[in-house]
């Protein structure tokens, strides 16, 4: 699953927990854990130091991916398609590292990725009593301002310094909320990169399938002060990689899940949102494709933002698909009213939660007569140089303001984020910038209409295409040194600037400002609220007894090395390096890279390659370090199935997969194809130390079958 | 509405008639038209003899558009995007006439268009008790094959030559079956288009809106024995043209409409097929566009296509989100479940019809199963080559059989159809093929997955792009020549050829084949025969009070000149050609041709440009005349406005409207812009004839506002 923001993106506002957790499924917070749960079915309960070193050992990447501490020196290992943007920003013209890979033979090879931060997550902490307090009896905007300033508030309150990263999550859709503070790493480095034909072996065809044959893994390490960050807890490598029913644990991020939508949120996704989102992705797909006829160069700089639209397509399409499944969508409409019935049974309950459901409904309704203008005036995706010229503008705008009464992005917590963004040396390619942007015009026209206000305002008497080069071509916003000023210049500097990409930002912000204020006041606040109720009730009635959907927060899933049936047919649970040299076409995306070919004589074809489990993970979870009872890594995470797609919505544990690389394969191509001699000594397990929690470990590998 | 093949191959299997007419609604046929209707509500009454009049002089283009007569020496009058093939197919990369638009100066000078085909419905026929004879006790593959056999036998007897064309149709979904007679000129030549850039002023983000600014017109003569036909029917030009509050009469062939679909079907449309094929859309229209990107020639041989798939996604997108719109769902869920409480008052229809329901609806999830393979494998639009190496191949193997047990396109009434399209000299570009095959062919591996053995079979170790080289490269198919001994030759000669386009048909085709049988079997045919069910038991139940589903047959509207309410604004009923210079922009779409820049002073700027009527018309009307009570031309029918395209399940009088241009401007233009002096001499009004019904028009005139 190359790049999860889109995950992220889409999961969007309206996340919170699912009815019941069953069977393996689960992505459960660190502080609530039911070792209990995992006792019974595996025969090994994680402690709470096993519980402490896990968290520690796992790292967020904050563009949206997973990674975990693999050595004392800070190496993060994660896989290629989350470090894929610095392996991109890192090449030129003349030297493509996606293509030939990377590897730094020294330290001081081992450059400075643009725009990646690495955190760690140090401190979980309740704070709902302090947003309740600060909400209690208030609706709609009032409710809304009065949850993100106190959120502003704490998360203010807590970050002392640039190295920490604080953030109020809301869990259960916001049936609790916690505190979640991080140690930011923002000096990531390159250490290892493979090729990408190796790395998404298989490239978009195989995306979201299994049997996989991908060696998707990136070495890179953070930094402090100019040197390797030095980590107290990391996770070792296992010796000999995964077996078949082996108990695994997976250690991440998941982005969002929408389990705990209402029936008429997920009548929308079906029938509204998802299509929407789906056709626009396909046209861009359809046009960067296109647009890659043009030449290798034209290729080479838009790569990375076609893997992100085919994969977030792939995605999409199969959420839609569940949905589409009439005995699933019933089955999500038959939990929504057994807890309807539930509730029912409580009269003063029934007063408070129901009418929640039926503002959920209403203001989905609003949310179709306003999702045109929304998607085409605020979630535009113009390219790069635009969205740098917007959050230049709005920042100045923003800052002055009370924390509390910004535009959330804007909030104290996040500029440290978001001027690591605006100021990324990530290079722009202006050609590519003006495809985009035209595209992004020609579809506001039509989504709008040529006679819409907004669109008469922006478009005025010239076209798209004229509108786009204007901006583009003129605008010095390449120049880093340019948007620093502005950054760090404000209002002062911004209402001065007659860069004609800032020209062109503040023609259309008062429109999407006008439409995203529209959003949040009558739909964003409404939804937040009626859900916080629905959760109240549902943890009134049915308790703390399962996990929230997923926030882009650290999660802890477990279950085990295992196939599934597709139809009547058995899908076995390993691929090996056999298997890749057979599936070779010579043709991308089915061509072995010539690393490959030369190594082939020295490798055992029969090493273990990809490998697939029961754990519950979601777009997010990319990078995630598949770990057993020891807490060694057993292999990497890097994609689901197909079947894992509808788990959006629901886990079905029959066929819902994960899909990791396999520990042995790596240690095999790094030695054996790539040299990489000084990485593998870094990695390899120390000799004869006694594992924390040797003797429950020792138990979890007897029991290979679950216990239930 | 450019291109109008879209709307029939959407509107697919499932045709039939809608539940109430009210208003203005209604694609009449011809043989049941409600003239005491009209004489209700505009005081006149249409005669037998004024009705076979207007029918006669009604053309059908063969490739999906409406046309009228509108000389004694053949010439027809159409829209520009209906002769669009045409213009593109006799240009050259030096002489671009779709840019510069063409005029015949003499009747030397008329150029033969390479597929056009226009025919004349000369007589109808019911043939309902025939085909009941036949299917009587029938059911599933005994059912369509019986339907399918008498059907061609029908036609067969019918069809004397090639210069009748004979179809069997099923009006009411199956509650008649009509026999259709059409004189068909199959020597069809250019007489005028003006530029692509007045033709489709607006282009795609102007399609299907309102203000309107479009010279969307083309003269074509019909030829017989080399000489200009000599027709007794056809229409006058009104002196004047429309006026607000006229009555207006559209005749034309509505491609089809979907207005008696059951709700399972709705439901199928609304969340699989609908989203399915606009995404397959959104994604070429992408492609495209960014082929275009590689210079003027890609351009130009692609902008035919691009228009076509356009003008399918906004067209599909207005209908799903009618379909999307709960309230209107809920009216469709609503008359049905009003329908089967009729049906229940009666014991005996009840055991019979209620079935009839639950057969479509299981036929529907058995197609959401099979529809991925029967979209990639047998609906690929794969490019004209391979559409023409398939049809060699089929032909070959479907020829020698009976009649009856052929692909319904190969059946003998067919054939002639069928010739000219494989025969047909349009040119065929071997860079655009390549792109639509190879993408035809990555589709085909994402929506089945490179597992699929389908799959396995295409492409072997190739790449998509390869197998794309290899066919379309090496085929000689370009050559008219080829294809006419492989048509000729039949099965021996096609067994013979080894031409890399027949042998990648070969490859595919037994895999589509059996897709296709699947559906024609399990899903086609059981939906025919339950919706035939259904429309008897309507039939008793309601008797013949409206008009059937559009199936691309001749159908009459009647209406009047009338704006609209959108939301609070009122929308007026015409413009004018000042309208058109204030919207020019300079910029393609919205980019006045030079020839109107020149023209600009001798024009009067008052000329009332387009305009809208109630008519109830749909994608197959392009091209109709609007004519008045006299059956003289006051307009021509080129677009609906945008609520038009919920036209597709209801018609909605409040908000549908025709879209046409005005008599004015087409004199105006033709005169003063184009100098085109045979033709306006041709067509002008012969002096104070009376017309055939001028005491029945008067007294329409005089009742401008309905009486109801």
């Amino acid at each position: 699953m190359p790049r999860d923001l889109a995950a992220l993106a889409v999961a969007a506002a309206t996340l919170l927990g699912p009815a019941h957790a069953s069977s393996d499924e689960g992505m459960w917070t660190f502080d609530a854990f039911p070792a209990d749960k995992v006792q019974h079915a595996y025969g090994f309960a994680p402690t709470p130091a096993w519980l402490d070193h896990v968290r520690l050992s796992s790292a967020r990447l904050a563009l949206g991916c997973s990674g975990s501490f693999v050595s004392e020196q800070g190496l993060v290992m994660t896989n290629h398609h989350c470090a894929h943007p610095c392996v991109e920003q890192l090449s030129t013209a003349g030297k493509d590292l996606v293509k030939t890979g990377f590897l730094a033979r020294t330290a001081a090879d081992e450059p400075r990725c643009p725009d990646l931060e690495v955190d760690q997550l140090v401190s979980i902490s309740d704070v709902t009593a302090r947003v309740r307090g600060a909400t209690k009896g208030l609706e709609g905007q009032a409710y809304q301002r009065a949850l993100r300033g106190e959120s502003a508030r704490i998360e203010k309150d807590c970050q002392k310094s640039d190295a920490l990263r604080c953030d109020v999550v809301a869990l259960y859709q916001g049936g609790l909320y916690h505190l979640y503070a991080y140690r930011r790493f923002q000096d990531v480095r390159l250490v290892f990169a493979p090729e990408l034909a190796i790395a998404f072996f298989g490239g978009d065809p195989d995306n979201f399938m299994f049997p996989r044959y991908d060696l998707d893994v990136a070495f890179l390490r953070v930094y402090e002060g100019g040197k390797p960050a030095r980590m107290k807890d990391w996770f070792r490598w296992s010796a000999a990689g995964a077996e078949a029913g082996d108990l695994t644990f997976v250690t991440g991020h998941p982005g969002g899940t929408d389990r705990s939508l209402t029936a008429a949120q997920l009548r929308y996704q079906r029938d509204v949102a998802l299509p929407d989102r789906l056709l626009k992705l396909a046209e861009t797909r359809g046009l960067v494709t296109g647009f890659q006829l043009l030449g290798e160069e034209q290729k080479r700089i838009s790569i990375e933002y076609l893997f992100y639209v085919e994969n977030s397509y792939k995605a999409l399409r199969g959420r839609l698909e569940a949905l589409q499944d009439p005995v699933f969508f019933q089955s999500k409409v038959a939990a929504e009213d057994a807890l309807r019935a539930e509730i029912a049974k409580d009269p003063e309950r029934v007063a408070r939660a129901l009418p929640a459901f039926a503002a959920i409904e209403a203001a989905q309704k609003r949310l179709q007569e306003v999702h045109k203008e929304l998607g085409a005036l605020e979630h535009g995706g113009a390219g790069d140089l635009f969205s740098i010229a917007r959050t230049l503008l709005r920042a100045a705008e923003e800052r002055p303001k009370p924390n509390e009464l910004r535009l959330r992005e804007y909030r104290d917590s996040n500029l440290t984020a978001l001027a690591q963004n605006v100021l990324s040396e990530a290079p722009i390619h202006p050609e590519f910038e003006r495809l985009l942007l035209d595209h992004a015009l020609t579809k506001l026209r039509e989504e709008l209409g040529p006679d819409h206000p907004a669109v008469r305002r922006v478009l005025g008497k010239s076209s798209p295409a004229d509108v786009a080069a204007r901006a583009v071509d003129g605008s010095r916003l390449r120049d880093v040194a340019v948007r620093r000023r502005l950054w760090e210049g404000g209002t002062a500097a911004v209402d001065a600037s007659n860069d004609p990409m800032i020209a062109f930002a503040r023609t259309i912000d008062p429109d999407a400002r006008a439409i995203r204020r529209t959003y949040e006041d009558e739909i964003d606040s409404v939804v937040k609220k009626a859900q916080e109720t629905i959760a109240e009730a549902r943890f009134a009635v049915q308790g703390r007894t399962t996990y929230p959907d997923a926030t882009f927060t650290l999660r802890l899933s477990y279950g085990r090395v295992k196939g599934w049936k597709e139809g009547t047919r058995e899908v076995p649970p390993f691929t090996t390096f056999a298997g890749a040299f057979e599936r070779d076409t010579g043709k991308d995306p089915f061509a072995l890279p010539p690393s490959w070919h030369a190594a082939k004589d020295r490798l055992d074809l029969g090493t273990r390659f990809n490998f697939v489990t029961t754990n519950d993970i979601i777009g997010g979870n990319s990078g995630s370090p598949v770990v057993n009872a020891s807490a060694e890594i057993v292999g990497l995470v890097f994609d689901g199935n197909i079947h894992s797609l509808g788990g959006e919505y629901g886990f079905d544990e029959a066929v819902n997969r994960a899909v990791a690389v396999h520990l042995s394969s790596l240690v095999e191509a790094l030695e054996k194809i790539y040299g990489a001699t000084r990485l593998v000594e870094e990695l390899r397990p120390a000799p004869a130390k006694p594992a924390k929690q040797a003797k429950g470990a020792k138990a979890a590998k007897a029991a290979k079958g679950p216990r239930r």
